[in-house]
């Protein structure tokens, strides 16, 4: 099996303030065409750790993809320490990446800089795939097995997310191009709701009984609950596309309601879906959660089609001037109460004339909370033609997962709702 | 210098299905402390790659902190490799770990199963650091430097981030009681609205003159702009503060109003200090945003104080009938216009009763562009009693960027309409 490293390069990501997202995406990417990912690495613009580190995941892979270090700036160092590893000993122009500098600057009013146009400037001993996206270009590095025992190949990416995931199509074209790959296939099933301990001990049997070339591995996340995903590697794809097929069957007898896709996906995904499949309208009214939902809703390309509209309704004056919650319910049972909740998530659903509405309100600390209602605690309120239902729950945890939590346990009563009303 | 290495463990984090925040937050804490972190890597739940890869870490770094794989599920087998590591030949049980096990479990209403005890259980070979926040305990080993060649300690950590953050300050006490360790500074200004590559020309003869021992790096990130980061190493803290102030009082004279604050910040941190200093309200008007400017703003603990609500505003319907926005204006101008989200400010701010306002009308696609009005563009307004202006932008990425700078763009012209009429 073909295995590949991703390293990435760059100061920002060791003292911890640039969270490394490329070599997810990367590695995704990778997968999908059966290389295997053996490691990722992360290190500093220093160039002996560059050229180390470098030579060391070229002895031990067949890849590697290099993100990072190649920006216009001093700091950026990578280009240099390719320029060593591969004995090059001049620098050439690449005329094609020149005019796309140019292009990409002119659009933006800037003006064409030295320091852009020596990003166009690449070791010799490399070939170059234009980076439509940015200015800095893809490099190619092929080594013969004379250097590392084993023919391997460098690739050299920009470090923004956004150009590197862009020049993913050629990177993965050219791997194609060069490698006889093996199969690998995964399956991700996503479940809502039980913890990850209490899945594994419903499922035990299950699990237990898996074939021997069959690989379960468990995946919480806070926004789109236990995903369960399963591998197998060097099996053709229909045989196990069919054997997966089979183990979900069974799973999601055992599982039921909790399993809410058979496919990598996220609350908000799979109640858009139902919502289009059935035509409905949704609607939010949001408190503690302060837009998530509304957010995560229409981070869904195309939920224009069934999202109207959210309100946060931080203050109370908003509460009842805009969603019309009457000024005695907050004085009686307060804002964090299942009475608000319902007539927050009625309110929206007539200011909006949505079939469906969900509302929050609760506290996300870090302070605001008392005896009663703890910080942590959430109301969440579903309503539809049918009725109107409130829950409650609490987490135990800093702001930002607080309100991840609250947001994801209403997407998932919402969700309920409406597979429940509409099958 | 004292050297650490992270390690994160799982296969989850090698197929790209989980982007690892740990190595983030603990190079964060360890670089306060003056411990530099070398490398960070992501190896799979194999047996021999955990061990081969965490004895050649600990060879080249002091610390080598691992995170991951020691949950409660058959995919998890970090504490094994450990103790084969450490030449461990039984395991013990840790009973202070065992009494939180029983009491978080019985705290959510769940039965103490034998995988939940079992993760009490640790190779002889290490002390405990009772995990207050999870199952799984901390557990330390500390080879002599017969071993490796110098005394080197691992630890290793849960891999649910809230519980590996949770594990920090116990580990940054262990570190500091068993080493001297030298100094570090960092300090972070922010900028926006200057592209990177602008900003070095800016700043290239000030950079120039930065004195040898400091540091600069850039850090472009969608949704605060460019962070840029000056570090001193080795020198005293009192001293390397005062010689950054003077860089960064020069900095502040190139960059003026771009420059948004002088420490590690957020566009939305920098709005909420401003109104809450100056008593003033806020509130938001969002359709391409979906809710995500009102996320940002009350992700800030104590936004209640200046944030009074938002509506989300995907349906004509809503920005008429809530937001007041006439019919004319959409039918004669369409929504993604100056005159549109100029209303939907106005209207917002009329409906909330708040000082400032916000509205974001635009096109985060992929679909809904048109020759005239592509993919990308959006409209933004601001108001104030003082009047309302609108602004457009064009950016040219997919869906979740254009979000996150539709979204960073509109709290930049409203963080430089509120500084304006409040200094």
């Amino acid at each position: 099996m073909i295995k590949a490293s991703i390293c990435t390069i760059g100061d920002e990501i060791l003292i911890g303030q640039v969270i490394d997202t490329n070599s997810s995406s990367i590695s995704l990417a990778l997968n999908e065409i059966g290389v295997k990912v053996s490691r990722m690495v992360s290190i500093g613009d220093e160039r002996n750790c560059i050229i180390g580190t470098l030579a060391r995941e070229l002895n031990e892979n067949d890849i590697v993809i290099v993100t990072g270090g190649l920006g216009p700036t001093k700091d950026d160092i990578t280009k240099n320490a390719l320029a060593e590893l591969s004995e090059s000993t001049a620098f050439k122009m690449d005329e094609r990446q020149l005019e796309i500098i140019h292009n990409l600057l002119s659009a933006r009013g800037l003006d064409v800089l030295d320091i852009n146009i020596a990003q166009a400037s690449v070791p010799d001993t490399c070939e170059v795939i234009p980076n439509r996206l940015g200015t800095a270009p893809i490099m190619v590095f092929r080594f013969d097995e004379k250097r590392f025992g084993h023919p391997a190949t460098l690739f050299s990416l920009p470090g923004v997310p956004f150009e590197a995931i862009g020049a993913l199509p050629d990177i993965l074209e050219d791997i194609k191009s060069h490698h006889s790959l093996s199969d690998i296939y995964h399956r991700t099933v996503m479940t809502y709701g039980i913890a990850e301990s209490a899945l594994a001990k419903m499922i035990e049997e299950w699990e237990d009984n898996l074939p021997e070339d069959m690989h379960l591995a468990y995946l919480p996340n806070p926004l789109t609950g236990v995903r369960l995903r399963l591998s197998i590697y060097g099996s053709r794809k229909e045989d196990a596309e069919r054997r997966i097929d089979a183990e979900i069957a069974s799973l999601k007898g055992i599982l039921g309601d909790a399993m809410y896709s058979e496919m990598d996906d996220t609350l908000e995904g799979c109640i858009g879906r139902i919502l289009t499949e059935n035509g409905k309208t949704l609607s939010a009214a949001e408190s503690c959660t302060g837009g998530t939902i509304s957010s995560l809703i229409t981070s869904i390309a195309g939920s224009s089609a069934y999202f109207l509209g959210s309100v946060t309704s931080y203050a109370n004056s908003v509460k009842t001037g805009v969603l019309g919650v009457a000024e005695e319910i907050i004085s009686r049972y307060g804002a964090v109460s299942s009475e608000c909740v319902a007539a927050m998530a009625e309110g929206v659903r007539k200011l909006t004339g949505s079939d469906y509405s969900v509302a929050t309100s609760g506290i996300a600390g870090p302070g605001g909370g008392s005896d009663h209602k703890p910080v942590g605690l959430v109301w969440i309120g579903v309503s539809s033609e049918k009725g109107t239902e409130t829950f409650c729950a609490v987490f135990k945890s800093n702001r930002k997962r607080n309100i991840e939590r609250f947001a994801s346990t209403a997407l998932n009563y919402l969700r309920v709702k409406i597979v429940n009303e509409l099958k």
